[in-house]
């Protein structure tokens, strides 16, 4: 038997946060679809569909519900795919499976050493990290295990990549300059 | 009269150099095409492209050389397509007609001031740029005018875009901290 003429898959983008990404979650999506009858009377069907995010997944990932489009008589209806995107996060970036974070430390905890403490998406659970001076702007350190879950084995996890920001003070006294000028080689 | 069939471009990337492409210059390129007459026999023919480099132009810019390939009974040769690349450059990189130059200055400098030297594409020219203190890392400073000529209006140019790395020094003394810690506040 040939099979009916199907429409291209209906393509939802579901923006989804990294905590969910982590601790994996699924997320209940309503759909309304319109059944067509062949005497050409139709209505309006209601479906929850449940969209799994398992953990570590990347964004690009697709999750297909198939036949879940209109109804029309004689048609295959189109399948519905929900693609993940990542919902921007306030505090950390993905890279793959690490994540990354960027501390803001002050020029003078750059220099003399400081120590900041580094949030994770485990609820909680935040990293203390000691700077050893001299902290350059833009240098990292690596907290291993501490990013997403690979997404083909979620039970070992990817890296928390901390970099820094060395945030400069807007101006100085003179008196700090003439400390500065002597505390500072002369670099050629 | 139909015309014959003709096979697809024969596309070669051209890499130039951003001087080339702020001076504007052309390339001559050395082809070979074969040639094969109706009773079969065949020659080998060399010809010289002569490829203009425009003030100004992107990459990607293609310049094409109609029906320049191989010479086949019954068929129209292929066109040569000629696709501009930047080759890459050790002190600039382009963004549209703007170019980026990073300048590295000491830990010292940013923040007690100093003057950077900052070469262009212009032979022979470079542009003194005061640093006054102080000077964050990544900050930029814009020199307009001494970018890439705009492709469409030549005349004009883009700007020169000077940014920033401070460079700290690997470690510091002892004293070198004391100083530093009067000198600077400690922020919260």
């Amino acid at each position: 038997r040939k099979r009916r003429p199907q429409d291209a898959a209906i393509e939802h983008e579901l923006f989804v946060s990294l905590e969910d990404v982590f601790q994996g979650t699924e997320k209940k999506i309503k759909v309304t679809r319109t059944v067509v009858n062949p005497d050409g009377s139709s209505r309006i069907e209601e479906k929850i569909l449940t969209v799994p995010i398992k953990r570590g997944w990347k964004a690009g990932t697709r999750v297909t519900f198939s036949q879940e489009g209109d109804q029309l008589p004689g048609r295959t209806p189109a399948d519905i795919v929900f693609i993940i995107r990542d919902h921007p996060h306030p505090c950390f970036k993905r890279e793959g499976s690490d994540l990354c974070f960027v501390a803001k430390i002050a020029l003078r905890d750059a220099l003399l050493g400081c120590q900041v403490t580094v949030p994770t998406l485990e609820p909680n659970v935040a990293i203390p990290i000691a700077c050893n001076p001299v902290v350059s702007p833009g240098s990292t350190v690596t907290v291993p295990g501490h990013g997403l879950p690979h997404p083909k084995a979620p039970e070992s996890k990817g890296d928390l990549i901390v970099k820094f920001d060395v945030i400069f003070p807007e101006h100085l006294s003179l008196e700090s300059k003439e400390l500065i000028g002597t505390a500072l080689p002369i670099v050629n």
